[in-house]
């Protein structure tokens, strides 16, 4: 393998074998993990990741992951941040009807505002970028020290921000609330307005507008290991789940006794249709996505359960989306998203897209 | 709710509330999974699963899985089965393209004959029907009792096994070895070939050479628990990791020490190589499917080693699938394949199916 003119020095600097310290692969066996040096666990997962997706995806600059074939002049470009370890969130969604540009950071942690202000500049064609940013301290100081840099360039640029976990902070102090899988509903439906060459104005204005009205809550029932350090990422007993958990184990609501799928599905329900307000007669988008090891089986018997619980309601399941569409590692527990629709949400929802982990037809 | 009239009597009984005996309940405790009580695991899954993709996929007689638009008439039909608990194999390939029908069984246990038959029956719309079967004892009993009502009842079934295990017998006794993950390349180019109008024969000699030009590697790290009895799977040391393990915990080749994502890439392709005698200048459809906690993280980096090794012996990755394509509930670990491909079923593999878990444009 030599090193890809294109391609920046990261890139490069994996040519050179390094020796693995020993403790540190003492620490990944006890993890039972598939890794190498674990120092460069994100730079190996990337390089495969565009192995596999090779007419999708392409790494360029400095491990950015962008659409093998960008899109035409004229379209607003989405660009988006997160950490590694959640795949296939964020990375797993760019492409057509989706994001143009996802800036990986090294695991759990952001990446720096010089890497975003590159993907900002790739992906600006003419007709300004919507930069998509989950709501989480690190993650929210490099973009805005990246849309700092950018107004000093004069790029056009405008943030979203997704922060709709209701365990995190009350619905009047947004600021407060984490970002969940939120962003993906976000990224399908700016996608898809920039997709039918909407401006910038309009698609920030859909993003902001459909930010304001989802909700999530998390559970989680066993801990997964950082992959880098080894550390367990929060300790639970035996019998027990908590809810509102974020996802790098960041203290949540409430911790319980476990309860069963119906129950457990309940009482999250009920909390977001609480603080979400709604009303018998609308329309709900909904969506379940694993951490990790919890299984599809058991999120279907979780869906069941909504199912029944907002038919009694009056309230109409429009779209769902159940899958692993962030993880973090081999945690148990899953997220449980509730997003308001209208007609015109759901034709932006129901608008093709295709990336290596979201395809709709 | 109440009970749909199309439905049969096992969907009638799920609305009689039955009290869960306390000691089963501890027991789903411990296992820290989403379920009601353990004996209804599967109606709930698939009432769930059809609740999700009410466009895509149905329940018909006694909870088959059906297209929920039918194929027209003149199609060649397709039939698979498969225990349950491995979501979303197999019930999640049911759609154009790919299944016309699935059978799920209990929890890692083949379905009766009756509900296989009644599926075929309702897969026939003039042009027979191809009966795909994974290799597992009790899969292969319901199947060949199934093909023996079949053929009392005049109808033109035929049927093909996967069997691609490496692991449970060699290359010459192909009834030893286990099915794998490579149902998933027959479901796909059988199915295309289905929608391409051609003829059973057809479609059968397709599925069979395919069949004969595959093989799949499992390996395991970490046992999974048998969701309705909380019984584990297997024991593995703290330090080891097993490479031939079957679906289900069947022994494997060998136990070893825990290697790294390199050295399992590298120890786990050449034996495939080896087996299929692949050479240089041949081209490979390649799948990696996790088995529930092993991480995509964790695939992209297997996959980034099995492209370098290829590119040196210069065969092609013409394809690629990585993601949870079959699943074992929360065991650690992923089974690696390979099928030899030309450029006929390369057009197969690319065209167009619409599954709930999988769709490719």
């Amino acid at each position: 393998m030599t090193c890809p003119p294109q391609r920046g020095p990261l890139w490069c600097r994996l040519e050179t074998v390094k020796p693995i310290s020993s403790h540190i692969w003492e620490r990944a066996m006890v993890m039972k993990k598939f890794i190498n040096d674990p120092e460069n666990i994100v730079k190996e997962l990337l390089e495969g990741y565009a192995l596999a997706f090779p007419d999708k995806i392409t790494l360029v600059g400095d491990y950015l992951v962008a659409r093998a074939r960008p899109k035409a002049k004229g379209k607003v470009g989405l660009v988006s941040l997160g950490g590694s370890g959640h795949e296939p969130g964020h990375i797993g969604y760019v492409g057509k009807g989706l994001l143009d540009i996802c800036v990986p950071g090294e695991i759990f942690a952001a990446p720096g505002p010089p890497r975003c202000l590159d993907a900002i500049r790739r992906a600006d064609r003419g007709a300004g970028v919507l930069f998509i940013v989950g709501n989480h301290a690190s993650d929210v100081l490099t973009a805005k020290l990246t849309m700092e840099m950018a107004k000093k360039e004069d790029l056009n640029v405008k943030m979203v921000l997704n922060h709709e976990d209701i365990a995190s902070g009350p619905r009047e102090k947004p600021e407060e609330r984490r970002g969940l899988v939120g962003f993906l509903p976000l990224y399908k439906v700016a996608g898809a307005a920039a997709e039918e060459g909407k401006s910038l104005n309009e698609i920030y204005k859909i993003a902001e507008r459909f930010s304001a009205n989802m909700c999530t809550l998390a559970v989680a029932v066993s801990p997964a290991t950082h992959p880098s350090t080894g550390t367990t990422l929060f300790e639970l007993g035996d019998d027990e789940m908590e809810i509102g958990m974020g996802s790098h184990g960041e203290a949540g609501l409430k911790r319980m006794k476990l309860k069963s799928a119906d129950q457990t599905a309940e009482i999250m329900l009920q909390q977001l249709l609480d603080d979400l307000k709604v009303r018998a007669g609308e329309q709900l988008l909904v969506i379940l996505s694993g951490a990790g090891a919890t299984t599809l089986m058991e999120l279907f018997i979780i869906f069941r359960r909504m199912g029944q619980v907002l038919s009694a309601k009056k309230i109409k399941i429009a779209r769902s989306l159940i899958g692993e569409i962030i993880t973090t590692q081999e945690q148990a527990g899953f997220q449980m998203f509730i997003g308001r629709v209208d007609e015109h949400l759901l034709g932006l929802w129901d608008a093709p897209c295709d990336s290596p982990y979201l395809t709709l037809r």
